[in-house]
């Protein structure tokens, strides 16, 4: 395994330790336990926002930390979920007196620990609200998931409800809000390529010279099938169609568009990816509202794109448009 | 070789198509010939800032066009310069009456092109200035270059001297500037893998499964020495004692740092380098005025890192830390 690393079981402290380092001026780094919160507080009166879960999927969530977006992260090791004392401990450092809202993928152990965690809130009398997010159309239940994976989308979950909080939206207003994306954002990857998590020491996966994997999971979970490699355009078709038909989207509908990186995809190819989304949206008479195309939701150096489309009404494009600074989203 | 391309010749342009679709608000692109330019012009009366060279290495240079960085950027083939037409083209598009500015990388090919360009333009009465970026200080010539070749600290004298001609110094002051960037800009990289570029269809070169590329360039080019992979920290520390000896800074200076990826670097490994040239840079007694990490100059997906330091005086600062709206550097 050849990795940028000291010591496989210090890679997530040396990271954020590097990740304070540069961001000083918009989140503090804690370290024992590991969360991160903005650096200039939220008003008080207002929602708190924290999202959290494995380490490997940078910038999620530590680099969208900063006004207008959450007001705290949790990150576990790699691939593996937060424990419920910190995520209570950043939410109990971020809460304003008007409730937090928990962001949670849909992986048992974030479910779950993120469930006792909002007891141990609660038990200092405030009111902590959970949205999950299982955007990923590619199966139902999985390795680490009964019903669908929450993946990319999350990022868009996070940066509208943000923004809904930073307005001064009460909790149950931002989390109807966060509950509206979820409801209408779907998502699906492919990989050409495993990636390898430090502690493991070797590829998660193997494929073949010429063979991908269509659905692949954020963990490098299996998807629903392997085939040959194929051009661009035919692979982008088919995650936009099962997105489209997951969510059905008819034309006249508006929507934002996502076209997610997994670490090791060169920004050309994504690029090449999006053409052809606005390609098949323009067919579909479906208007491209907002896009974003970039690495927001990794795999480690994983090489592979997912897809990722949003319904969105012009609350949504407010608040999707609405000023945020975090490290990784300004 | 498994790439998200349809036509791999044409990865440049549809390319550019998806990225002049995302970016429509800041950038406007132009295919035949290749050049991208300001969505909305930079005042009469300012100096024009130009730059390109081989595609390939996103978000250089197109990712950089806006305001306060460049007013144009001009892409060639995967790794190959572009030629003078677009070059001149491009600088015609842009120029407000004051004159042009080429920021050149120091490859054979793109100073002869950006010469003859040149040419073209000052045909037309236009005053152009070329500085050529040489700050890659692994090799004395290499296999596209006499000197030494330009790297990641392109990105820096983009930004400084972008931020000059935005706030309206003249063509010889805004040239000084980034002459000055220049002398006082060194950086070098590192390899774990090699890339692929995609007209080629396989990897640029081969590695051992423990070996790394010592001083490696951003076409892939050889480094000064082949070792053993070894920690983060054995490792970010010969880039680094390279790179100040080149510069010969010494205690109680100032340096902008960028520690950058090459394309298939996951963030947190970048952040574990950052860690230590931080640590480095306090142990020597020099101060760290700002820091990036991130992805700024890749070599497509290639699983590698570079550390670039810059001796900053205070004027070097404020116009690091002037405004800028480009689609990669916000």
């Amino acid at each position: 395994m050849k990795k940028l690393v000291n010591d496989v079981h210090q890679v997530v402290e040396q990271a954020l330790q590097g990740f304070g380092g540069v961001y000083s001026d918009l989140v503090t780094v804690h370290t024992n336990p590991a969360y991160i919160i903005r650096a200039h507080a939220k008003d008080q009166g207002k929602v708190a926002i924290v999202s959290g879960g494995g380490s490997g999927h940078e910038p999620l969530h530590a680099g969208y930390v900063g006004k207008g977006m959450l007001d705290a992260a949790v990150p576990g090791a790699v691939f593996s979920s937060p424990t419920p004392d910190p995520i209570a401990q950043a939410a109990l450092a971020v809460e304003r007196g008007a409730g937090v809202l928990f962001i949670v993928k849909n992986y048992t152990g974030d479910v779950l620990n993120f469930e006792t965690a909002a007891e141990l809130v609660q038990m200092d009398d405030i009111d902590v609200a959970t949205v999950t997010v299982n955007d990923d159309v590619a199966v139902e239940d999985s390795l680490y998931t009964a019903g669908r994976r929450g993946v990319a989308g999350t990022v868009l979950v996070e940066k509208i409800a943000g923004a809904a909080a930073e307005r001064g939206d009460d909790l149950h207003t931002v989390t109807r809000i966060a509950q509206h994306v979820i409801d209408n954002v779907r998502s699906m990857g492919l990989a050409l390529g495993p990636c390898t998590v430090p502690h493991a020491g070797r590829p998660s996966f193997e494929l073949g010279d010429n063979e991908i994997e269509l659905g692949i999971g954020i963990h490098g979970e299996p998807g629903y099938r392997r085939g040959q490699m194929e051009t661009a355009d035919t692979l982008t078709e088919e995650l936009y169609e099962k997105v489209r038909f997951e969510l059905a989207l008819e034309a006249d509908e508006s929507v934002i568009a996502l076209v997610n990186g997994m670490g090791g995809t060169p920004l050309s190819e994504l690029y090449i990816v999006y053409r052809h989304v606005a390609e098949l949206l323009q067919r579909d008479g479906i208007k491209l509202a907002r896009s974003l195309v970039g690495d927001y939701v990794t795999s480690l150096e994983m090489p592979g794109v997912s897809v990722t489309l949003l319904r969105a009404d012009n609350d949504i494009v407010e608040l999707f448009d609405a000023p945020v600074c975090t490290p990784a989203w300004k």
